[in-house]
C-alpha cells in the first residue's frame, strides 16, 4: 500500500532523492566505493559539500557576506552554542512554543534572558505581533515555524537587534530576506535531509561578535573557518542534503515549491474549517504552511480514534498531534506531494459522510 | 574493478550491512517508508536503538552497572564533553599523538592537564608505558588507538583514578575489559558506521561526578537519562551500527573479529619487515592492528610515487599515509577482508621483483 508520510521530522523526502541515496549506500557516482565508507577528505566529498554550499546560497539568495556551514549535532545543540557565542549580556527571545523554551533554558546558563513577547497565555496557538524589541540586547531570538503548535512567521520580522532564527522546520520552504537575519540555522530532517546535520548561515559581522573563549566545537568561527571540515562531518546526511537541493532547484526553486506549499497548505486548511467534524486550533493568520494542526471538533472529540484508524487504513502516517496540542498534525514539507494532501481530505470529507 | 578500501575513517563496512541500508533507504523493514524518512519516535526505531545497545553490550561483555548512549557531534564534541563534566581540579592525559593533542587542548578550558606521559619525542612512533599516575587526577585519558601514527595500546591499562578512553578507531576490534573504564567513546566511523554517530560507554558513578552546571546537551546526565533520544538522534547512522553489530555478532563476535585483524596485521607487518623497500614506523611492540603504518626504505624514497600509482591501478583506496608521517597507511579495520590485505601484499612483493 503506498503511504503518505506526513511525520512531523524526520520526515518525508522526494522518491529521487532516495533513490539516489540507496544508489550511492552501494556506489557513490561509480566510485566503487559506497558513500557510508568514503573518505571526508575526498575531491568526491568535498564536491557535495560545495555543492551543498552553492546550491543553498542560490536557492535561499543568500548575500556574500553570509557563511554557511553544516555541523552535527543538531538543533538542541545550537540552542547553547547561540548564546555561548552571543549572548554577553542580556538576549532577548520571543517565546512561542517548546522549541523556545527548550532555547531560553539553555541561554539562561550564559546571561540574562528577557522574553520580549510570548504566545503562552493561549497555548502557543498564535505569533506574537507588534512587541517591542529593546536596542540592548545582543540578539533576538525567534523559532520561525512551530511544528508542534502549527504556528509560523508569515514575514521576516525586522529586528534593531541581530535577529537569530531557528529555522529548522520550514527552511526552504518559502523566500525569505536572509539580510534581515544574522544567523539562521537548523537541524535539515524536515525539509532538507535525514537527521544527523545542521545547517548554519551566518553574517560575517557575527563572527566578530563571540563573547568568550569557547571549546572549538562550540565557537562559531571553529566551522566557517574550516569550512565545515574541522571534524569529521555527517558525510551521508549532507550527501543527502545536496541531493534535495537539487530535486529542489529541478522542482522550480523556492518560489515554486512555496506555491505548492501553500496550494497544499490552503486546501486542508479548507478542509479543516468547512468540515463539521474538525477545528484549527492555531490563529487563522498564523498558521503553518508546514505542520497542520487540527483537532475534532466541539461534540465529537469521542471520534478521534475512530479517524486515525481510518486514516491508518488509508496509508496515513504520522498524523497523530503532539501530545501538548492533542488531536492531528500533518506535516506537509516540501517533498510532501499534493496528492498526499488530497488523500487526506478525502479521508476527512468520507469520514464526515459516515458520520453525517 | 573491484576495490579495496584501505581509508582511515569514514571507512569500509561489510557488504551485507551496506546492502541492508541501501534497501532501507528505500524501505524499512516492510514499513513502506525510507529509515531517512521515519519518526525517532517509533516502535521501530526504538527496536533499532534497544538493539544496537543490547548487541554492543553483548559483544563488548559490558557490566551492568555501564550506562550507553549514542550521540551526535563525534569525538571532537566529546574532547570537551569529558572535561565540561569530569574536570574540576586536574586531569591527566598520556599525550600519543594528534588526538590526544586535541583532546588535551579542549580540556584545558575546564582546568588543569598534566601530561602524565608522552611519545612526542620520538614523533609519537610508540606507546609511553611505565608511567606514573598521579593518585589526585580527576580521571586518566588516552587514546586507545593512534590512527595518524598507527600505535595502539595492546591491553587495558590499570588506573588507579577513572580511566577514560577514546577508542574511535579500535573498538570491537578486540576483547577489551570494560570494567578499567569509567567511560569509553567514540566516533562511529571506523568500526561501526558511517559518520555522524558517537557512542558512549559509561559508568554509573561517573554520573555523579559531574562538576559543574552544563548545557543540557553536554551533561552526560541528559543522554543517560533520556536513553540516546534527548533530540532527535542522528537515525540512520545508528541504523547502520545496528546492522554492523549484527554483522559482527555473525562473524563469530569480538573474539573471532580480533583473530582476524591479528592475522591481517601479522600478514601486513611481515611483508612490510621482509621486504627490502619498505619499512614500518610504529615501535614494533606498539603496532596497531587497525591502522598499518609504513614508509619506503631508506634508499628507496623516490619510489612512493611509483608504489602509489601501481596500488592504485589495482584498486587500493586511502593507502596515503597521514602527511604527519608520510608514506602509506593501511587501516585495516574489521570489515576490511583478508582478501583487501592479500592484494596489497601481493602488490607490495611484484613492487619488489620490479625493482630487485
Amino acid at each position: 500500500m503506498k503511504k503518505y508520510n506526513f511525520n512531523a521530522g524526520p520526515s518525508v523526502l522526494p522518491d529521487v532523492v532516495l533513490e539516489a541515496a540507496a544508489k550511492a549506500v552501494i556506489d557513490f557516482n561509480g566510485t566503487g566505493l559506497s558513500v557510508l565508507s568514503i573518505s571526508h577528505r575526498t575531491p568526491e566529498f568535498e564536491a557535495v559539500l560545495a555543492e551543498a554550499e552553492s546550491l543553498m546560497r542560490e536557492l535561499l539568495c543568500i548575500p556574500d557576506n553570509y557563511k554557511i556551514y553544516f555541523v552535527g549535532g543538531g538543533a538542541s545543540t545550537q540552542f547553547f552554542h547561540i548564546p555561548a557565542n552571543f549572548l554577553g549580556g542580556k538576549a532577548g527571545y520571543v517565546h512561542t512554543g517548546v522549541w523556545t523554551k527548550k532555547a531560553i533554558k539553555e541561554a539562561k546558563y550564559y546571561g540574562e534572558v528577557e522574553v520580549v513577547a510570548s504566545s503562552e497565555d493561549k497555548n502557543f496557538s498564535y505569533i506574537p505581533k507588534g512587541f517591542e524589541i529593546p536596542a540592548d540586547l545582543d540578539y533576538l531570538y525567534i523559532c520561525a515555524n512551530n511544528t508542534i503548535y502549527g504556528t509560523e512567521y508569515k514575514c521576516d520580522i525586522d529586528s534593531p537587534v541581530p535577529l537569530i532564527a531557528d529555522m529548522s522546520s520550514n527552511i526552504l520552504s518559502r523566500p525569505i530576506d536572509v539580510s534581515k537575519y544574522a544567523m539562521i540555522y537548523g537541524g535539515a530532517q524536515k525539509n532538507l535531509a535525514p537527521a544527523g546535520v545542521t545547517f548554519v548561515i551566518i553574517r560575517d559581522d557575527m563572527l566578530e561578535q563571540v563573547k568568550r573563549k569557547l571549546p572549538s566545537m562550540v565557537n562559531v568561527n571553529t566551522h566557517v573557518e574550516n569550512g565545515s571540515m574541522f571534524n569529521t562531518p555527517p558525510v551521508f546526511p549532507i550527501y543527502v542534503l545536496s541531493q534535495t537541493l537539487r530535486w529542489l532547484k529541478a522542482e522550480g526553486g523556492v518560489e515554486a515549491i512555496h506555491e505548492r506549499n501553500e496550494r497544499k497548505a490552503a486546501m486542508l486548511y479548507a478542509e479543516i474549517d468547512r468540515n463539521p467534524l474538525f477545528k484549527g486550533t492555531a490563529a487563522v493568520e498564523d498558521r503553518s504552511s508546514m505542520n497542520i494542526c487540527f483537532v475534532m471538533n466541539d461534540g465529537y472529540e469521542a471520534l478521534a480514534d475512530e479517524f486515525f484508524a481510518m486514516a491508518k487504513e488509508r496509508g496515513m502516517v504520522g498524523i497523530k498531534g503532539h501530545r501538548l496540542v492533542g488531536g492531528f498534525r500533518a506535516s506537509c514539507y516540501n517533498a510532501c506531494p499534493v496528492e498526499a494532501v488530497e488523500a487526506l481530505v478525502k479521508c476527512m470529507q468520507d469520514f464526515e459522510k459516515m458520520h453525517a
